[in-house]
């Protein structure tokens, strides 16, 4: 028996997000049943980040045990010629039996893309937010700023989410521009229920000037979901990798 | 009377191309019923460039005449909220009653994008051409310098396509790397069918050392479409945008 880890991209667009569902197609489920037929094995794998419907993946992480004799790293072409085209693992290695992708330290990074132009445009619909308003960039880095390092989340997770510690640890939190696409970048410890989400929309509100960078001090400090932005939409969102450290 | 003229955007996967078909759906046909329930005039639509199916554009241009007296420039805005997601309207403005999107002068652009990378990636599936194997941009450039200026391109064109002159202007035809994606940038007087795929499918073929820069002069020369590459996949490529001269 050996514990394999894949690393695992996806357009979420087409899928009830990540997890094990009754009802709906699930990036678990359908990774689950591709493993199946690979190796004969009923397997269940266990993710790292359970990831909403929309949202995208370069690099979520996912592990499971087997008895095949497939060579660890070849699993991954494997396995992909049995997945279909919106999901591709990008590689797959052996990892002690005890390693689990939710137990250990990491710095997890997202991006959320917003499309920052006067129309839409169609091939970037899926995987970016449009937004029509002038952005002051500025003013959102100026807001990101107050995130970074270690706070009480709490205003930033979405209501009943029974989650006791809401203090969490945000390494960096960086906007930039490039062309017409504004990406937040969010490195922490770990992410509560909607966080990044909630960050861009919160973010988005200083960008137009609807609260100034200065009030991030207050919302955090309240301490309730009702003093931050609204949540921004699922498919602006993209999670980027996972560092083990 | 008056002449509008549209910049239309559109992921072109779900479409027939644009040109109107007896069977399938098209860009131009889809603009031609949202301009039919805008207006209520029966619109057939002109366009400047009808790309094959899978074809994008950011700014593919199209005229129709009008009796409307909605500003030119809010047509827009209301022929948006009428057309699918996956096409957009950029832009709408007054022109002159004889002006024709393909009789003027023009420089047209159009990207071709490679995903180069060892695994695909779901997100960029649909706007990129994925290759795995390793390309020397040193050489794709090479081979790219040949074509910039005028030449015969009836190498580059499609078999049994009945155009007399295949005599057309590269003024520019660049090949640049940004992360993972390698973008060969064509801009030329005109083109001929497939000429943009085929000169990727070229370029790919220098790309990976199955022919050398140098063997272009005699591609060019054996006006032959046996002599170049193959026609890359319609999906990597993008009409950028027609500057009218």
């Amino acid at each position: 028996m050996k514990r394999i880890k894949l690393i695992v991209a996806y357009d979420g667009t087409n899928y009830c997000g990540w997890q094990l569902q009754p009802n709906g197609v699930t990036i678990e489920g359908v990774l689950n049943e591709a493993l199946f037929r690979l190796l004969g094995e009923n397997i269940r794998v266990i993710g790292a980040s359970r990831t909403d419907s929309g949202v995208h993946s370069l690099g979520n992480v996912a592990v499971f045990d087997t008895e095949t004799r497939i060579p660890p790293d070849k699993i991954s072409y494997a396995l992909n010629q049995r997945l279909p085209e919106d999901i591709v693992v990008q590689e797959s290695s052996e990892v002690s039996p005890d390693w689990h992708p939710r137990h250990c330290d990491s710095k997890k990074t997202y991006e959320y893309r917003i499309l920052n132009r006067m129309f839409p445009l169609p091939t970037r619909r899926l995987d970016t937010y449009f937004v029509y308003r002038k952005l002051d960039l500025m003013k959102m880095r100026q807001a990101a700023g107050y995130l970074e390092g270690t706070h009480d989340f709490k205003s930033f997770c979405s209501v009943n989410t029974p989650v006791e510690d809401t203090v969490r640890t945000i390494y960096e939190c960086s906007v930039e521009r490039s062309g017409d696409i504004i990406t937040i970048r969010v490195t922490g410890s770990g992410f509560l229920y909607n966080m990044v989400r909630i960050i861009a929309g919160t973010l988005l509100q200083a960008g137009t000037g609807i609260l100034e960078p200065e009030e991030m001090s207050l919302i955090l400090a309240a301490r309730d979901r009702t003093a931050a932005g609204p949540t921004a939409p699922a498919h602006g969102l993209t999670m980027i990798g996972i560092e083990y450290l």
